[in-house]
């Protein structure tokens, strides 16, 4: 099932996906995934990100191809983040390009999206905590990033607004680890691998960070990113495409705001 | 003005907090400051967290003497970090002691409560976007988050479910700049400061994270924590007095949580 939320006439739904039609559901995929019977044409709607200001956990450093392409130590355990709620767009919204932005990364990143509040939940049924799987840009300013790193914190660096792209649907019942994951820039391929190469696997990560903190319906935890990663420039165009889910699209833009 | 968020006989408000009267407010102080005309009696309701679940950003090594005393550089840009929602808790609240926990730490701190979305808002019109003021203890076990911040970065050290005590009150209408800090364990002063030693000051946090992240009502900066941080144990109380807002106090209990 590909669970989508969306905008149309001004209201904003839940859904179930298909070719061109979307089942609209009756209530949060939270609460339930009862239809409400209403059917809406794919073609009149705007997908949104599926998760309305989630929290969204990070991980750095879990394929071994790309800890080794930046040539760090293997970590002896997950190395976590947050990125501000503020920070979540969906398909086909702009990633804004900071003014102050140097170089700014793509990171195409398998996202969880947690169902049910959990704590202390062992690693063998840490699965039945999570609702789907997305796509996810843990979009990445690495000059503002490595000054934080250096003092031990993260935050700006990864935390502008627009900088966490998520979608375009959350996928259930599907296994997350053997999926292909697969970033172009441009249309050109620049990460391609498979989660079954993450060092610390959905299910460790969710009984981990659930050791400690109680996970919430609809937290997300970006799972990090292989080999591959580099800079984006304004116009430019981004994918991330994970097997059984879809591809997340979105292109970078300048700034804008006044500041 | 002292804000408070209570609870009575099973509702949940905001108010005015007199000595022993509460000016019940008609909506979250959010959206307006305006009374409801209910008044209720101090003696019979019991004190929350001034927030629900608010976003929380926290700042590392942010007065001189705490830097000086672990030894650290002076940092060029704030380090900064996020907890989670679900660490809060209020007043008289335990802090939950983790099985896992190994060293503890209290961290007394002032917290700045956003009062209005704001993005790229200049320094010096930075306390515009504030609502008020309140106590904080940035709770830390030490093992893991020196850990983490060994490989960049810092969530689960700072982020266990109950490590964010926050109250007891919103004090508004106060100076930031100039605020007695005591924070005392078991009766005994362990930290005592001014925020007039904050190396980057509210106004320079807040117009600083504004300008990469849109700040939104109810958002609470924890602005770093004085000289003489220490541990913690199951039975301490541990205080956090600040000048003009009032005191937080919390008890350390032992983990009970099946995990």
């Amino acid at each position: 099932m590909r669970i989508t939320r969306y905008e149309l006439d001004g209201a904003i739904h839940y859904g179930v996906l298909h070719d061109e039609t979307i089942e609209r559901l009756a209530a949060s995929p939270f609460q339930s995934l009862a239809p409400s019977g209403v059917v809406d044409q794919t073609s009149r709607v705007r997908l949104l990100a599926p998760l309305e200001r989630p929290r969204v956990f990070g991980v750095g450093f879990n394929y071994t191809t790309h800890i080794k392409e930046i040539g760090h130590e293997l970590p002896t355990i997950p190395c976590l983040f947050m990125k501000p709620s503020t920070a979540v767009i969906g398909p086909e919204e702009p990633i804004v390009y900071p003014r102050q932005g140097k170089e700014v990364h793509y990171e195409g990143e398998l996202a969880v999206v947690i169902g049910k509040q959990v704590r202390g939940i062992p690693e063998d049924e840490a699965l039945d905590a999570v609702l789907g799987y997305s796509c996810a840009n843990d979009v990445s300013e690495r000059s503002i990033q490595f000054a934080e790193m250096d003092m031990g914190c993260l935050l700006i660096g990864k935390g502008f607004d627009s900088f966490c792209p998520i979608g375009p649907v959350i996928a259930t019942g599907i296994d997350p680890g053997h999926l292909d994951l697969t970033t172009r820039l441009n249309g050109t391929v620049r990460q391609r691998s498979n989660t079954s190469d993450l060092l610390f696997t959905v299910p460790y990560l969710v009984a981990y960070i659930s050791d400690a903190i109680t996970l919430l319906p609809g937290d997300v935890i970006i799972t990090g990113t292989p080999a591959g990663v580099g800079p984006m420039q304004p116009n430019d165009l981004v994918e991330v495409e994970i097997e059984n889910i879809g591809v997340l699209r979105n292109r970078v833009v300048a700034a804008n705001y006044a500041a």
